[in-house]
C-alpha cells in the first residue's frame, strides 16, 4: 500500500510551512499569503493527491461512506431503536455510518431533509416507515439508490423490506390450534393497513388448515381513537374483546391484531372473571416487550423483525450501489418472517 | 450574496470541458488527461473557490455540519427515539444532521466508532447513555466539543444534560401527599444509580414537607434479574410490593422507582384483592406509555424529559462550537425537570 500523503509532503513540495498549507487548503481568512503561494500550495496538493481527511476522501471518490436514514415518526414508536440498530450495525460492518433525519410525516420537511442528505452525497437512502404501510417514493430519491424499510410501494421496481404479515398471523393462530383451540376470535382495528390484511389472511389460513370454516362473526373490529396510540389501541382491544367474550358461545382463544389490543383484552377478561390462560388463551402481535412483560401472565406474541429489516435493507442498498446498472426486480421486495415468541398466555382449552 | 461558482466556471477558466474538470477533481482513474491540464484545473478550482457540493464545502470550512451521536444501547430502550428526535430537530433547525453510531457498550467498538466520526470531521459529539448514569468520557473525545446526554461525569468540566431525579421523585410523592396520603411506601431496585439516589431523596423531601418522618421500613428494595430488562423490573416490583402490602400496617400508596416496577405492583395488588386506586394509589416514574397505558387503571407517573434532553444537548454543543475558548463550567451541567403525568392510579385514601 502506498504511504499516505501528509501535510508535510505538500509543504515540502510547495516550499512553504505546514501552517501555510493548512491555511491555504482550509481557506482560513485574514492570513497574509500571496496569491502566488496559494496557487503553489493548491497545485502541490493536487499533484500529490493529498487527502487531508474523510471529507476529502469522500470528495475524491464521490462517495461519502454514509447512508441516509429517513424516517417519518422515529419518536413515536419504540420499534425505531431496533430498526435503526439493525441498519447501523450492518452499515458499520462495511465502514459506513448512518445520517439520520426525521420528517415527522411533513412533506416540506421531508423535501428539505432529503436535499440535505443528497447535498452530503450519501451513497444511498433507507426510507423507513415506523409501521408497515404503503408509501410513495419522493421524487427527489428517484435518482439515488433507495430501499424502503417497513414500507411497500405501489411500484414494484422500488426495493423494499417488510415483515411477512401473513406468515406472522398464521404462526400466531397456529400456536392456538396446536394447543387444541378451534373456536378462535380475532380482534382488529378498522384502518386498512397491510398488517391488517396480512394478519387476517394468516388467521384464515391457519383455521383452514385444521378444517375450521371461517366465521366472520368471530372477527371484531373496533376503531382505535386516536389512531396508532397506545391508549387508543388498548381501549379498542378492550371493546372488541368484551364484544366477543359476551356472546353466547364465546371463543376459547383470541388472536389480537397487536400487543396493545391484547392488553385491552386482558382487561375485558378480568372484568368478566375469566382467567388467562385457564379460561381464555390470548396471543398478540409485534412483541413490544414493555407491553408483553408488563401484563400478567406475560403475553405470547409474534415478533416483528425490526432489527433484521434494518440489516437486510442495508444489504439491499449495498447491492444496489455496487451494481448500479442492475434493475431492481421482484426479488428485491423482501418479506421477512415473524417468529413466534411463546410466553404464558396460551394453554389448552381444558376447562371448557 | 455572491453567485455560486459552478463547474462551468472552472472549465472556462482552465480552458477545458466540464467533463475534464469533473474527471480531474474527482480523480477518476484511467482518463487520458495530461499532467499539465490536471494542474491547470486544480489551479482554476482553487482560485475560484469552487465548492462542488456539501462535502467540499465542509472540507473548505473544516466543518461538516454534522453532529456525531454516540449511544451505548439504542436498541434496548424505547426512550432512544425521543432523545434522538429532540437532538435531530434541534440540529436540523441549524442545518445540521446527526451521524449516528451505536457502541452496544463495547469499548473496542466505541473507539472505532469515534474514530469514524472524527475522521468525518463532525462539529461535535453527543455522547448518550440510554439510562441516567455516570460515565467516563473516552479519551478520543477530549479534543472535540462533546456533551454528555442522560449521563453525568465525575469531571464537572464535561458538559452534560440529565434529568432532575430529585425534583422528579419529589413531584411524584407530592402528587400522593396532595391527595392526602401519609403512609407512602417506595419500591426500588438495588443497583446504585443516580436515578435511585435522586428519586429516594425526592421521596424524603416530599414526606418531610408534610411532617412525615422517614421510615426506612417503608422502602422495599429488590434486585431486578436480569438488570434493566422489562421482565426483571416487573418481577422485582411485584416482590417488593407484595412485601410492603402484606405488612401489618400496609401503606395506602406506593411510589415506584419506574413504571415497570409499578406494573409488578399492580399484579401484587390484584393478588391481594386490593383495587387501584380505591384501596391503593400507585405512581410510577419514566412515563413509558406502553406500560402506563397498557395497565388498568392507567398509571400516573413522572416523565423523563428525553426529547428536551436531546434538544438541550444540541444547544449546549452549538454554544461550545461557537465559542471554543469558553471553558465549560458548572452552568453546563444542566438538570431538566421531570413533569407529573397524572392518569388514573392516584386517589384519596378515602376507604381507609
Amino acid at each position: 500500500m502506498a504511504r499516505r500523503i501528509g501535510i508535510k509532503d505538500v509543504a515540502a513540495a510547495a516550499g512553504v510551512s505546514t501552517a501555510t498549507v493548512s491555511h491555504v487548503l482550509n481557506r482560513v481568512e485574514g492570513k497574509r499569503i500571496s496569491e502566488e503561494t496559494r496557487q503553489r500550495v493548491w497545485k502541490a496538493a493536487g499533484e500529490l493527491g493529498y487527502a487531508p481527511n474523510g471529507l476529502a476522501r469522500g470528495l475524491r471518490m464521490q462517495r461519502s461512506q454514509t447512508i441516509g436514514f429517513v424516517s417519518d415518526e422515529i419518536a413515536t414508536t419504540p420499534h425505531a431503536g431496533r430498526m435503526i440498530l439493525g441498519a447501523q450495525e450492518a452499515a458499520a460492518a462495511e465502514g459506513l455510518v448512518l445520517l439520520l433525519v426525521n420528517t415527522s410525516g411533513d412533506a416540506e420537511l421531508e423535501r428539505a431533509s432529503i436535499d440535505m442528505l443528497l447535498q452530503r452525497r450519501v451513497d444511498g437512502v433507507l426510507y423507513a416507515a415506523m409501521y408497515h404501510r404503503t408509501v410513495e417514493l419522493p421524487d427527489a430519491l428517484r435518482a439515488t439508490p433507495t430501499v424502503l424499510l417497513d414500507a411497500g410501494s405501489a411500484d414494484p421496481a422500488v426495493p423494499s423490506v417488510v415483515p411477512d404479515e401473513v406468515q406472522g398471523g398464521y404462526a400466531a393462530v397456529r400456536e392456538l390450534t396446536d394447543h387444541g383451540h378451534r373456536r378462535i376470535g380475532m380482534i382488529v382495528q378498522t384502518v386498512d393497513l397491510p398488517a391488517r390484511q396480512g394478519r387476517l389472511e394468516g388467521y384464515r389460513r391457519a383455521l383452514a388448515e385444521v378444517g375450521v370454516v371461517y366465521d366472520p362473526s368471530l372477527v371484531a373490529a373496533e376503531t382505535a381513537v386516536p389512531f396508532n396510540t397506545v391508549g387508543g389501541d388498548v381501549e379498542a382491544g378492550y371493546r372488541a374483546a368484551r364484544r366477543l367474550l359476551t356472546t353466547e358461545r364465546r371463543p376459547t382463544a383470541l388472536f389480537c391484531f397487536n400487543d396493545r389490543m391484547a392488553a385491552g383484552a386482558y382487561r375485558a377478561a378480568a372484568e368478566l372473571g375469566l382467567t388467562i390462560p385457564g379460561d381464555l388463551s390470548v396471543i398478540g402481535f409485534d412483541n413490544q416487550e414493555l407491553v408483553c412483560e408488563s401484563v400478567h401472565p406475560q403475553l405470547s406474541t409474534v415478533q416483528l423483525p425490526h432489527y433484521e429489516m434494518g440489516a437486510r435493507a442495508v444489504a439491499q442498498l449495498l447491492a444496489l450501489t455496487k451494481s448500479p446498472g442492475r434493475p431492481p426486480g421482484p426479488g428485491m421486495n423482501e418479506l421477512l418472517p415473524c417468529p413466534l415468541v411463546a410466553r404464558a398466555s396460551v394453554a389448552s382449552p381444558s376447562r371448557l
